[in-house]
């Protein structure tokens, strides 16, 4: 069968699995970039489904363990946003809503029948990057080849998370390859931003981008190797967190890339509010995830790292700003979202100084050239059972394309020259390490910058085909540090006006410059990414609130 | 210069840096194969010199630290025997006497003048592997090509040990490019068993076990990617800790296969006491090594872990025994060990049952594939400089060598098929962990097995050209379990027969039973191998003294 045939019945056997009376016939027309609030504003969700859906994650546990809300209650709530989400934006892949409902009827027994939770995530529908293995599942990641693999069992994330109590409700798109910052595929087409449809939602992890921005899940799990859950946070507004190596469990999930070993994707939630993603990732360490996955970190959740203990007990903070990384300058409006940010931190009582970026590009080239040795190879494995074509291009009109951001040397490396990465690698590693611990001399705190904000990517969400320049999440993919998405604001055409500007530090600099235009950006979100060091998600998370609280408390006076 | 001149040049300058009234001259003869005792014996130090150097880790540190002996006194009473050590088994690299005492005088100084301890080491003298980074000191590992290549800066080990207040005073030796169960290279020679000098110390930290078996050195610092701190531990007759990945610092050593990165090698103890590789291990934890090494896992020493709270509480435990990986079998002498180990394990009211071994042979065929994946274009980038040949058989005399235990393919491969590899080491790591997971049917106690206990190889201390077989090292290499090695008793010829056998695992399997004889073997030590899981040091030093207790106990009766 042509590849072609395979990737149509799949995408119809999708649409097969959608209730057709969730299905929405008031959609908004395509010219209608800005669909955000179209699942609230529109009658397609009863009132109780648009209480659920725009309710906390604390609340909705809250409410769900005391009974107020049924687990088949906040499901259907939820899978029914999910599907107007997938209408808006085309952002879902795998569509199970029988077998979801079942596990929450179970879950809603279990309470009635014993008073008890589950546990920590008792009830709560939980949407899952493609990647993600679920027992009889598919996990296509994009490939039209991949269709049929059903999952033999659960990935060890989603036997914890049933453990929990949660209630696995949909899959979500991702780009093919996996290598793109942005999500388009054969088989499910292409995932747009809600914000402005004319936008990328981001990639790897588009799909959970688009759909947790909507409100269609209220926790959902992205995966990052270059910047795939913070890409997708950011340019869809929400939370994220790239957890360091290892510390939630991957076993059990599929990827592209599959071996590479020295540079490791991770793990991480998406969330409409911070709270969720601790949430999220207290839950699973309380699983002792380590007995069930040889490669994670054997380290319970820390509440004294939480509680700051190694950051002055959370008092005076000292935070440095990454304005610029010194290869591409971020647009207006992300700078926006940073003096934003100093200005909330200063007022709450913090320390900000500047932070002198160090050997970004070398960091680049050096974990781009790791993930590459073998891509070339890997990506044609994949593709070679139907003959699909490897997509070279996110544009919407595909003429001319150019190089794409990640084209791996044909071939591959041999294994010395990737002994040599690895050493470069490891001596960069402890280049930036010296270079955080010698900021003790200007934090004024007594220690060494308690955390590092910076932009997420040097542009709001793009236009398709121009979007998720992975230079401001890349680097710490090597570096292995934690990092917090956080929301800060949207583009606003009269604040965010495009200033001249001649002198460039590259090309691509000049490129990113050029295509700035307020009006093309309208509406699209803007975003920081809080960085901690390696290990530190506890603290991470503690300083995100820290800066996130800021940010709220600033909000009113912006 | 020839390599041949440059070796001799540094070996001459070697014995130059020994203080002449330090050399010994009623050594024994060279037919003398146990000189173990011979410096307690003989009357090369003094009664001050024995009495310190036969004191354990913790009573010298007592001693230290209320002054009752200065760190001068303790550092020279090391180093004379050290000395001693080196003339009967040739088991150093670097002698730095000068250096080495006027930093003792220092720390007595602090001592005197404030009246508290620089740190948990105060004044303790440490040895250290050759690939130990210290400062303007040289880390040649045996390749005459690196003589002359002074360390810029002190690794951070050794800043750690020195803030710790410990005295680094020697360097130890290795074999040529560290991958040999034994101890030989073209510019230190070779090193012997104290035991019985026509064996093998092991290797490749073959000149610390030496050292620390003739008490040269309190507590001595090794590595491990495939045994190198077991295997001289386990035939020298003294403890030995491989801890897992990362988690102490390694940066600033020198090494080769430099890059491998998905197996890595590890630092770790060797100490006559199992307090001792505690005391250390805690030591450098607690100065937060991840804040100077960015691979070190942010982990502080977990007491409640040591208590061991994921094992009852240490109450019950059951061990299970591998007597046999079904490759290789053990000799007689290496068997009794474990029957010595269970006996007094069982009298102290713990359970053991029979460890299944799992696929044994694949994740040894693993692991080598991937350090041999580039290490033949490594060694010979190392050697090149001088055209120094390299070393293919560990015999003393080299005719006809067989190919050498490690013996990497020309050309290395290509980067795609490492991640193959790296893809099946994962799975194998999963499976194994899988496999201990369902040991909680046979335990009795409702955990799985609390710990694994194997021989550390499948004979005693070799002859010369022999030894070092890592099959029941190797393998933890991958799995990343942490291990500790407990010296059990010595080869006793009237214990210790040879049974007749007929059928054989393996060529390698008879091979090696035809080797055994008990009078090649006499006074050997016998050791056993106790496996923890992943990132459980705590736990694993914890049970290891659960059963190093045991033994002591049990001894008296055996």
């Amino acid at each position: 069968m042509a590849w072609q045939q395979i990737a149509a019945e799949k995408k119809a056997h999708q649409l097969d699995s959608v209730p057709k009376e969730w299905l929405t016939s008031d959609l908004p027309s395509e010219e209608t970039l800005n669909v955000i609030n179209f699942p609230q504003e529109s009658n397609v969700l009863s009132a109780l489904d648009r209480e659920i859906t725009e309710s906390s994650v604390a609340s909705l546990l809250a409410n769900l363990a005391s009974s107020k809300w049924s687990s088949v209650q906040v499901t259907t709530s939820f899978y029914k946003r999910a599907i107007v989400a997938q209408q808006l934006t085309n952002c879902l892949t795998e569509i199970f809503v029988d077998r979801a409902l079942a596990r929450a009827k179970e879950l809603d027994e279990h309470l009635e029948k014993t008073g008890t939770v589950v546990g920590a995530l008792h009830g709560l529908p939980i949407s899952l990057k493609d990647q993600v293995g679920i027992k009889q599942i598919e996990s296509t990641i994009g490939y039209v080849s991949w269709v049929g693999k059903f999952a033999e069992k659960n990935s060890v994330l989603i036997d914890i998370l049933e453990s929990l109590g949660a209630v696995p409700f949909v899959k979500t798109n991702v780009p093919q390859t996996l290598m793109w910052g942005e999500t388009f595929n054969h088989i499910f087409g292409r995932t747009t931003n809600p914000y402005n449809r004319s936008l990328t939602s981001g990639g790897s992890s588009g799909g959970e981008g688009a759909l947790i921005a909507l409100k269609g899940s209220p926790l959902g799990v992205g995966t990052d190797i270059g910047g795939s859950i913070r890409i997708p946070a950011g340019f869809c507004g929400v939370y994220g967190f790239r957890p360091s190596y290892n510390r939630i469990p991957y076993a059990g999930c599929v990827n592209t890339l599959d071996g590479v070993d020295s540079i490791l994707s991770v793990l991480g939630p998406l969330c409409n509010t911070l709270d969720g993603t601790k949430t999220f990732f207290k839950a699973v360490l309380s699983k002792e995830p380590w007995l069930k996955d040889p490669l994670v970190v054997c380290k319970r959740w820390s509440e004294e790292e939480y509680n700051l203990i190694d950051h002055g007990n959370g008092g005076k903070l000292c935070f440095a700003i990454m304005w610029d990384n010194g290869i591409v300058a971020p647009h207006p409006p992300v700078r926006r979202g940073l003096e934003l940010t100093k200005a909330a931190l200063l007022a709450a009582g913090h320390r900000v100084i500047d932070w002198t970026p160090y050997k970004q590009a070398e960091i680049t080239k050096n974990i781009y050239d790791i993930i590459a040795a073998a891509a070339a190879e890997d990506f044609k494995t994949a593709v070679a059972p139907t003959g699909e074509p490897i997509i070279t291009s996110m544009a919407l009109i595909q003429q001319d394309p150019e190089p794409p951001l990640f084209s791996p040397p044909e071939g591959g490396i041999p294994a010395f020259e990737l002994w040599q990465l690895h050493k470069k690698k490891r001596d960069l590693r402890q280049e930036h390490l010296n270079h955080w611990e010698e900021t003790v001399s200007q934090t004024g705190t007594g220690r060494p910058v308690d955390a590092i904000i910076s932009p997420m990517a040097p542009t709001p969400a793009s236009p398709h085909g121009l979007g998720g320049i992975p230079q401001y999440t890349l680097p710490l993919n090597l570096l292995d540090y934690p990092a917090m998405i956080i929301p800060v604001s949207n583009v606003d055409p009269e604040l965010d006006v495009k200033e001249p500007r001649e002198a460039f530090y590259t090309a691509e600099d000049r490129e990113n410059y050029e295509q700035y235009d307020p009006a093309t950006y309208e509406n699209a979100p803007i975003a920081i990414q809080v960085m901690g060091r390696t290990g530190e998600e506890e603290a991470t998370i503690a300083m995100s609130e820290i800066i996130d609280q800021a940010l709220r408390a600033a909000k009113p006076k912006l």
